[in-house]
């Protein structure tokens, strides 16, 4: 039995149904961000799914453990990074935007394009197939791009935190994986908004929210 | 120090460097027929490696766990099995051809195109891109086809054992599983030997011990 006129759905406004992510290097502050901006629209009475990649449902938590640990040839890496997205996919992410949440998601396939792509020099062509396979076209809303020189970023993760296989890298592969992104957001238009990511957590809150009252979210 | 006259390294008669198959639908008898093969040619002093799909390495057991334990699209399915192969060639199947070990594997890609493509249904173009992206045109120099009705193989897994998921599959998958194979070996030419898989374990021993003299291994 429903009465919805006991159970008023708030007015959605802001991004309902909208995937938005984070990117940028290791140390960028995304995980930092993240939380301020989910309770942006949880007080708009909203529902936020917060996610991330790899991971977000158990097969794809599984993956990025693998992942994370594991030595493994490039192609077998972007493999398993693929089939981890299409799970989160078709489990998580399309039925949150289908029931009108907002999705917020702590990287996504731009941040293959950097790693494998930029990072391990891996062939964009071919990681240009996957994502076409496994996203059928499915592309964020809105991404927030944590720019900053990836010297600041190693400096804010040595101060943080034990390193993972890929944070343990040397300076050269962040150097390649920011280089990774900004050739995959040269082409990606109106969708990135660009962070100063090396300017105070204030100010990066700051842009943040200019970012979003851009778009009336 | 070694000293070649020392320990003669008994002269290779036999698939010295080549890689061989097993393939069929579960309960058709490959694994029972496989350790003989092995026997064949340790016995003449060839190293024999015998290993199986998924699988193989660390990682891709972990993978074959994943994928036979929980449901999950075909894509993401398609994306897992590739990946275990790929680290599987890299790892342990082109390093023992390469020192001219014979590589007896328990299925490899054309069980993908029977189960994957065939049983699933899932697309064709997809399973060859990725097959050639992952194999590089490596493919078995040997694959012996255990083929048998479907309904003969599911009576004789029911006498041997606890299914796994794909095993727990209703018979019209295991019917479209056959086609599958049927389909793919149509093309294949004369790397695949057929047997009749529905005759008794020794006749069975007798057509394989025939390819294999057809071929003076
Ligand atoms: N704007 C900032 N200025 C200085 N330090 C920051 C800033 N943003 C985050 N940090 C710190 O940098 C470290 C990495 O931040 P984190 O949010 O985990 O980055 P990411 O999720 O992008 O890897 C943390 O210790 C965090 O407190
Ligand atoms: N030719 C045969 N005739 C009758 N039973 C057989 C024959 N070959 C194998 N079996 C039995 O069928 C079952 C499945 O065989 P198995 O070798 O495990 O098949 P597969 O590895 O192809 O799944 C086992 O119990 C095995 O003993
Ligand atoms: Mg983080
Ligand atoms: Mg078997």
């Amino acid at each position: 039995m429903s009465d919805a006129s006991m159970n008023p759905t708030p007015s959605p406004t802001g991004p309902a149904g909208c995937f938005i992510t984070v990117e940028g290097i290791d140390g960028a502050g995304k995980t930092s961000h993240v939380e301020a901006l989910a309770q942006r629209w949880i007080t708009r009475g909203l529902e936020v799914v917060r996610t991330r990649e790899p991971g977000g449902t158990e097969l794809a938590e599984a993956l990025r453990a693998l992942v994370l640990a594991r030595p493994m040839d490039a192609l077998t890496e972007a493999l398993l990074v693929f089939a981890a997205r299409r799970d989160h996919l078709v489990r998580v992410i399309e039925p949150a935007l289908a029931r009108g949440a907002v999705v917020l998601c702590d990287r996504y396939t731009d941040a293959t394009f950097a790693y494998q792509g930029g990072g391990r020099g891996f062939d964009l062509a071919v990681l240009t197939q996957l994502e076409s396979w496994v996203q059928q076209g499915r592309q964020p809303d809105l991404t927030l791009w944590f720019d900053l020189p990836p010297a600041v970023a190693a400096a804010r993760r040595a101060a943080a935190r034990v390193p993972d296989r890929f944070e343990a890298e040397p300076l050269a592969f962040f150097e390649a994986v920011a280089a990774g992104y900004q050739r995959r957001f040269a082409q990606a238009g109106a969708r990135v908004a660009r962070l100063d990511a090396s300017l105070t957590p204030g100010e990066v809150a700051a842009q943040i929210a200019a970012a979003l009252e851009a778009r009336s979210w």
